[in-house]
């Protein structure tokens, strides 16, 4: 693995959630796509971060970019505005919430503009904004290497047609199941699959939450990768977004076209980060990681599904 | 491995059912816990089967248990009764049904009963039965040395303290997903499955469907088992049963005190068989397989979660 960092440009959402579950409530919890890829791929990349925020925005959260190393030159600060802020609550499945509270505020006018050099990142992850912006973001790039993006249900519903067209530029596309079964309209998981890849996607990671991720690779093969069981499940929220921040940041980090063993092993550092996400509030536990940290929970991805295939039958 | 097979005495349900699906309907429909079991486990133990059916069992059905080399001496055939039936339909999504019909009929009044040499079994399960019958032929074993048993969410309503002192017997219980949290009162399923094993269950799996199976050993230690995706869900009815069958059936034939070595391998193929079982109706698909055919499937699962353990961070 070469040891120079690569360039991996987001663009997402930047936000102050207001989240409560069954168990515990934080009014002021730091999140948005980007916000949770930036810090989870701080630790493979050189992560530059496009989106906007308002003048009320944490001072703590700009430095905490800036300590994990996060290129923040392409965050608007709209001092006239305020940030974007969801309000939900987890039920006590801590799967399924309830939006309480939604205001747009700066996103609602958010124009993704790239500071000098950003268009030159090799490598660009479309964080869950307008389809209509991912392309906007996509074209003024010059040749990446690698392009990702992920979606919500919002966009199937009313930007279809934007949304299959900025699919078919994509490299990976990272979507829940029950989004890969709205977008194909498949209820069958394989089906549903096959026909998003037939949009022109090369890669698919089917997001299933408490049951792991599904990778279907650009030859068509499947690959399971666990999610952790864990005794206490503290906010799901940013959960996505970190497993495509440790997934595209691994890929960059290795710096080769993606193949079925870089892929297989991007599943798992995404399933990682994933995994200490959902422990704390907003990014409060993927912040100040150490690699030995990361490393360790690796490992015990690695011995969740290691099984002996030598004993056969006779 | 030996070449021996040993005796795997099972004990459950046989039954007739009329099954709908979203695609197709059989009207009879060979099921039952110990059917699906009995072939499943058949291709790697010597299956003792005991049980009870009306004169209209069908004929076919009992050659194809002596071409499995099921030995059926312990199915009671009640020439004065009908077998149990149960007709069901399944919904869009193949993991959700309605009983359409029960009719219990011989099955009310089933009083398992051991033929000659049965007692001496080596390895026992306990299908999804009663769990006062399953106690009856627990006690009437002479040391086995591996007791597996499966129950379903009514006995968890109508007879939980049955339930609970059967469960404290074995060394392990298959239990779906929703049942792990009746049966516990805890929605998360780590605590679900720690709360279980107090009660003094060994080894523990947890069946999730088509998101696989989890297995708790006895040492704590998690294993996650895939399930294979399937562009064809054709019958889910037996696929626990079948799992359960390839899972005791492999223990058995390891014919060793199981460890977390053994048990993952055996959750593996409990798997394969449980993939077989839902691509038709009945045990249509369990019937006549080639020990070729279930090593094949046994790798397409290995491949279904490997990826290199080797790349780091650095």
């Amino acid at each position: 693995m070469n040891t120079t960092r690569p360039d991996l440009l987001v663009v997402g959402s930047v936000a102050v959630d207001w989240i409560i579950t069954p168990t515990a409530e934080r009014e002021e919890s730091v999140g948005g796509s980007a916000t949770f890829f930036s810090m989870a791929a701080s630790y493979f990349a050189s992560v530059r971060l496009v989106g906007v925020v308002g003048h009320d925005f944490p001072q703590q959260t700009l430095k905490d970019f800036d300590d994990a190393g996060v290129d923040r030159s392409g965050l608007e600060i709209d001092p006239e505005g305020l940030t974007f802020r969801w309000k939900g609550r987890y039920h006590e499945n801590m799967n399924d919430r309830t939006t309480l509270e939604t205001h747009l505020n700066v996103f609602e006018r958010f124009d993704p503009r790239l500071p000098a050099g950003h268009e030159a990142s090799e490598y660009l992850f479309l964080a869950n904004i307008q389809p209509s912006l991912q392309y906007q973001v996509f074209e003024k790039m010059k040749g990446p290497r690698l392009v990702g993006m992920d979606t919500m249900n919002l966009w199937i519903d009313i930007a279809r047609d934007d949304l299959i067209k900025m699919v078919s530029k994509v490299d990976v596309l990272t979507i829940n199941e029950e989004e890969a079964r709205q977008l194909s309209g498949e209820h069958n998981l394989v089906k549903a699959a096959r026909a998003i890849m037939k949009l022109g996607v090369k890669h698919l990671v089917i997001k299933r939450g408490e049951y792991g991720a599904l990778l279907v690779d650009h030859d068509g093969h499947f690959f399971v990768a666990p999610a952790l069981p864990l005794e206490e499940v503290f906010d799901p929220t940013g959960a996505g977004d970190c497993f495509a921040g440790g997934f595209m940041g691994y890929l960059s980090r290795r710096g080769v076209t993606p193949n079925g063993a870089s892929l297989r092993t991007a599943m798992i550092y995404g399933s990682v980060m994933a995994s200490f996400c959902v422990e704390g509030f907003s990014y409060d536990r993927i912040r100040g990681l150490s690699i030995a940290e990361i490393q360790e929970r690796f490992h015990t991805f690695a011995r969740l599904t290691d099984f002996s295939h030598a004993h056969l039958l006779d």
